[in-house]
C-alpha cells in the first residue's frame, strides 16, 4: 500500500477551539486517529452556530471541540479519491448498520455521533475528519464564506422535505435571525407568501397555514400556537436547554400539526447556492482567526449579530 | 304555517344539570328558543366525558349546562322531517360563512358554538336543541347505549382521518381510559398492532411508529416524546386545564411529528356500531337519573370507572 496507514502514525497537534466546564478555550490538541474510510480535512472557514453558544452553556453537558458549520480542503489519506476537493461534509455519523442508517436515516441512528455535538470532535480547529460518505464538493463558483452556510440552509430546506409548500402557502416566520432569515428564504424561494414576525411585531391571530418557530425561545411556541389557523402546521425548528412550557389545549382543540426539523440533506443547499437563488451573503457579521475564537463566540451572542465565522488558517 | 312559529313561544320548563362557579346541581331552566332550521331533542341518554369534569373544575370558565354526548328523539318543530327519529348530534355550531364552514371544516369555525361546552346549553338535561344539519339518524340495531358513544368514537376514528395507519403500522396508546380504549380499538380495526400503555407499565423506547396520548394528563406529552421512535408521529388527544411542560428538544432533533386531534366525523363511527366492528359495551360502568346527576359525576371522577350514562327520562 502506498497511501497512509489508518490509525498507526500519530498525527501531529493542532489548534482548536475546546468547550471545558462552560469556559472556552484555544489549545492545542491531537486530531482523532484516521480510520478507515474516513478523510482528515484542513478548515478553511467555520460557523459559529446558535448551537455553539447552547452547548457552551450546558446543553448536552458537552466538552470538546465545537463546530459542525465548515468549508476545507481534504488533506488524506493520500489514497483518496476525494483528496485535494474542496468540501462541506454532513455533521451526522451513523452507524452504518441499523434499519435508520440503512433507509437513508443516519442523522436518526440512535448510536449516532455528531461533528462538534456528540463524541466526535468539532470543526473549529485547524484539522477535523468526517466519513468520505459524509463529504460533497463545493462547486466553484461558491466562495468559502458562502459554502460555510451549506449546514444551516439544508436545515432551512428540511422543511420543504417535512411540508407542502406552494404558491398558495400562507407563512409566518417567527425570529429574525440566521436560521429564521433562511427558512424565510427558502419558503418565499418556494412561492410561499412569507411574513416574518420579530419579537414585539404585530401579525393576525390563526391566519397562517404555515408557521415557523425559529426564535431560539421557549416563548416561540406559545406564539406560534396563537399565529397558526386551525388545522395549520407549525415547524419547530428552536432547540434550547430550557423546557416548553406552554397551554397544549389550542393545539388539540385546533388540531395543529407540529413538525419538529432539524438538519437536512446538502444537495439541495449546494444548488440554491450554486445558482444563487438564494444570497447568503448579507447574514455575515463578522471573521474572526482561530485564535481569537472566544471573542468570536462573544461576538456571535451579541443580540442582532448574526454569522461570525472563524478563520483557522493564516 | 302548519308548523311551530320558532320563537314565539316560550318554551316549558326542564330539568338539567346546571355548572355554576364550580358546582354542580340540577334544577329547573328554559331551554332556548327554537330558532330557524334547529330540532328540539329530546333526550335519552347523555354521556359524563372527561371535558365535563375539566369544566366543573375551571376549564374554559365554563357555566351553563354541560354535556355533548347523547342519543334522543326529534320532537319538533312539528314539520320537520327530523321529527319522530332516533338521532346522534355533532357537537359544533359553526356560523356556516366563513372559509372554514364553507369547507366542510365547521368544528374549526372561529365564531362556532360547541354543544355543552361553549354559549350553547349542553345535553345534560332533558331537552337540547341542535341544526338540523348536526343531527345524524341512530341505525335501528344500534342501542340507545351503544349510541351514545357514537361522539367519543368519532373522536378516535379522526386518527384515521390525519395520520395514515396501515398492517405495517406499530402503535402505541397512552391511557387506558375511555378514549384510549377506543383509539386502540379504531387503531387495531385498521390492521395496526397496538400496545395500550398503561401508567407505570413498561414499553421499549423510541419504538412505535404511532403513539397516542390519552392519558389526560400533563405526564402523557413526555412520555409519548420517549416511546415514539425518530420521524415518528404522536397524536395528541388530551385537553386539560394544566400546561403542558416538557423537554421540546427531542421533539425537534428526532423530528417527530405531533398531531392534535380533536372531535371527528359521526359517520365513521356509526358505521363501527351498526356493523359491531367495534363494541363500546364494555366501557359502560353505571347509569344514573338526572335528578342525580351530582352523584353520577363523582362516580365518573373515581378512578378506574369508565363510562356513566345520565338517564333525564322516567
Amino acid at each position: 500500500m502506498g497511501g497512509e496507514n489508518p490509525g498507526r502514525r500519530r498525527p501531529q497537534a493542532v489548534k482548536a477551539l475546546v468547550f471545558e466546564k462552560g469556559r472556552a478555550r484555544v489549545r492545542e490538541v491531537y486530531p482523532p486517529r484516521l480510520r478507515r474510510g474516513f478523510a482528515r480535512v484542513r478548515v478553511l472557514l467555520s460557523g459559529i452556530c446558535n448551537t455553539d453558544l447552547e452547548l457552551l452553556r450546558g446543553y448536552h453537558s458537552f466538552s470538546g471541540i465545537p463546530g459542525h458549520e465548515f468549508v476545507g480542503y481534504v488533506e488524506g489519506p493520500a489514497d483518496s479519491a476525494w483528496t485535494g476537493k474542496r468540501v462541506v461534509g454532513e455533521i451526522n455519523l451513523g452507524c452504518g448498520k441499523c434499519a435508520l442508517c440503512r433507509g437513508g436515516l443516519s442523522r436518526h441512528c440512535p448510536r449516532r455521533r455528531v461533528l462538534g455535538i456528540l463524541g466526535h470532535p468539532g470543526a473549529h480547529a485547524e484539522l477535523l475528519t468526517l466519513p468520505e460518505s459524509n463529504l460533497r464538493e463545493v462547486p466553484e463558483n461558491v466562495s468559502d464564506e458562502q459554502a460555510v452556510f451549506t449546514e444551516p440552509l439544508a436545515a432551512a430546506c428540511e422543511i420543504l422535505d417535512q411540508v407542502a409548500v406552494s404558491g398558495e402557502t400562507r407563512a409566518a416566520v417567527l425570529g429574525a435571525g440566521k436560521l429564521g432569515t433562511l427558512c424565510a428564504a427558502v419558503l418565499r424561494n418556494a412561492g410561499a407568501d412569507v411574513a416574518v414576525v420579530k419579537r414585539g411585531s404585530r401579525a393576525r391571530e390563526r391566519s397562517f397555514d404555515l408557521v415557523v418557530e425559529a426564535t431560539g425561545s421557549p416563548a416561540g411556541m406559545p406564539r406560534a400556537l396563537a399565529l397558526v389557523q386551525p388545522r395549520g402546521t407549525i415547524v419547530l425548528k428552536s432547540t434550547h436547554h430550557a423546557p416548553a412550557r406552554f397551554d397544549a389545549a389550542p393545539l388539540v382543540v385546533n388540531e395543529v400539526t407540529v413538525v419538529g426539523s432539524r438538519c437536512g440533506r446538502f444537495e439541495p443547499a449546494l444548488e440554491h447556492l450554486r445558482r444563487r437563488t438564494i444570497d447568503v451573503r448579507p447574514l455575515l457579521s463578522g471573521q474572526f482567526p482561530l485564535a481569537r475564537a472566544g471573542r468570536a463566540l462573544a461576538e456571535a451572542a451579541r443580540p442582532g449579530v448574526r454569522k461570525v465565522l472563524v478563520r483557522p488558517g493564516p
